[in-house]
């Protein structure tokens, strides 16, 4: 199982704190890494299919301050698909002059869809040719922009279609809003004021987050297994879609 | 006006002479830079909208030995478009399962086309819009993936057409093969055995390219200015359009 990470805040903010939790566990999760970060409607995309361990690209990552209000890494084990750049997480594309990012923990067996629209996997993963479909859905859903409602509506309709194929933990972003399906395993936590000393759950590291916040500072942390200590984690239930925007759960 | 690096390989090669040749220009073309590595079909894309001669990423850049066959480079000084990170060039589009990255150098003036397929502008320069309606237009001229040469022939139509709102110096590349444009200002260069000592054009740095390079290697250089002394650079003829397949002049 790959692990995924999502942030959503109101207030641009750094990820390296989070993301150094997330490349502790990249040692059994070693076929490559990915982080995209928004900054307005503009995107910062790096993959590596070596491990985050390893990477000088995480290495650089962890301690450039990118400061943003979406983000999606992920870092992979290999399930479908060799271990290649084109095959790492998570993948972009751009419809309606947006662009949308997406990262998938899981496994669909058997999913050949039809894409006969404009967009077409890159690699050879099932992750890949989910988000083709989800885009294609998408376009044909509607013929302009939604709203964010609108497009969480289209999502919780097409969610189910592809969780019938296997196991379905997604993370899905347009720099509007970050969306996050869970099928078998996926945490949320809402960081809003008070805010305390947080510690990372794998490593001898913590962050007293009211030196780095103000009080109107809020921020959703997705991620497949909680990543610190003493922060109230919830667990998605089996089929659940969330939006969550400027830091809180929309909807 | 902005400049380009492009390169185009028999074997992948590292660019960081190249690019710290082109990053040392950054001075007077402090609105952003970026750059784009084919690995096989994979991408790796950087983006900032700080002047490369600052910007973290660019030294980690110059310092990150990336392996890649087709490599697209832009330093930017924003004519039409604000400085954010959207409006930084490359650009990448997926089509016909494959990415696609394109830079530009120069103004179309007036250039709003219609863009009524699947391919629309993030940001507000002409040359994201340039690039979108070259994809939609490809994309209506061959319904299934062409050869180098179709694309090269459906190109050589399209490139005029651009052209007349201005000035069109552009890289292209799908990662099989650079696709370059000269309108006013760009230059290439063929790199083969024998290879001696380099020297760059701005900077006093020089490399002795035969401790790098086998006898069967093959590289060509695109570049709006030539980037290094004592080698054969060859300026383009206005309107001219040339293809580079595996470190050599196609067609």
């Amino acid at each position: 199982m790959c692990q995924l990470l999502g942030m959503n805040c109101n207030v641009p903010t750094d990820v390296m704190f989070s993301f150094t939790g997330l490349a502790t566990r990249a040692e059994e999760h070693k076929d490559g890494f990915g982080i995209a970060f928004f900054e307005g409607r503009g995107l910062r995309h790096f993959v590596d299919h070596h491990s985050a361990r390893v990477s000088p690209l995480a290495g650089f990552i962890r301690h450039y301050p990118i400061q943003s209000d979406n983000v999606i890494a992920h870092i992979r084990k290999a399930t479908q698909g060799q271990v290649l750049l084109e095959n790492t997480h998570p993948f972009v594309r751009e419809l309606w002059g947006r662009y949308w990012v997406f990262a998938h923990n899981g496994n669909l067996k058997d999913f050949h869809p039809p894409l006969h629209a404009a967009f077409r996997p890159v690699g050879d993963t099932d992750s890949e040719r989910a988000f083709c479909w989800l885009m294609q859905e998408l376009a044909k859903a509607h013929c302009s922009v939604p709203s964010i409602e609108e497009l969480s509506l289209t999502l919780a309709e097409l969610m189910p279609r592809l969780n019938a194929y296997g196991t379905f933990n997604m993370l899905l972003s347009n720099g509007q809003a970050l969306w996050a399906h869970g099928s078998t395993r996926l945490h949320y936590l809402l960081r809003q004021h008070p805010f305390g000393r947080v510690q990372l759950q794998d490593e001898d590291l913590s962050l007293d987050l009211s030196q780095h916040t103000s009080p109107l500072d809020r921020a959703a942390i997705i991620a497949t297994e909680p990543l610190t200590r003493d922060e109230p984690w919830v667990a998605f239930q089996p089929g659940e879609l969330k939006v969550f925007v400027g830091g809180a759960l929309a909807g």
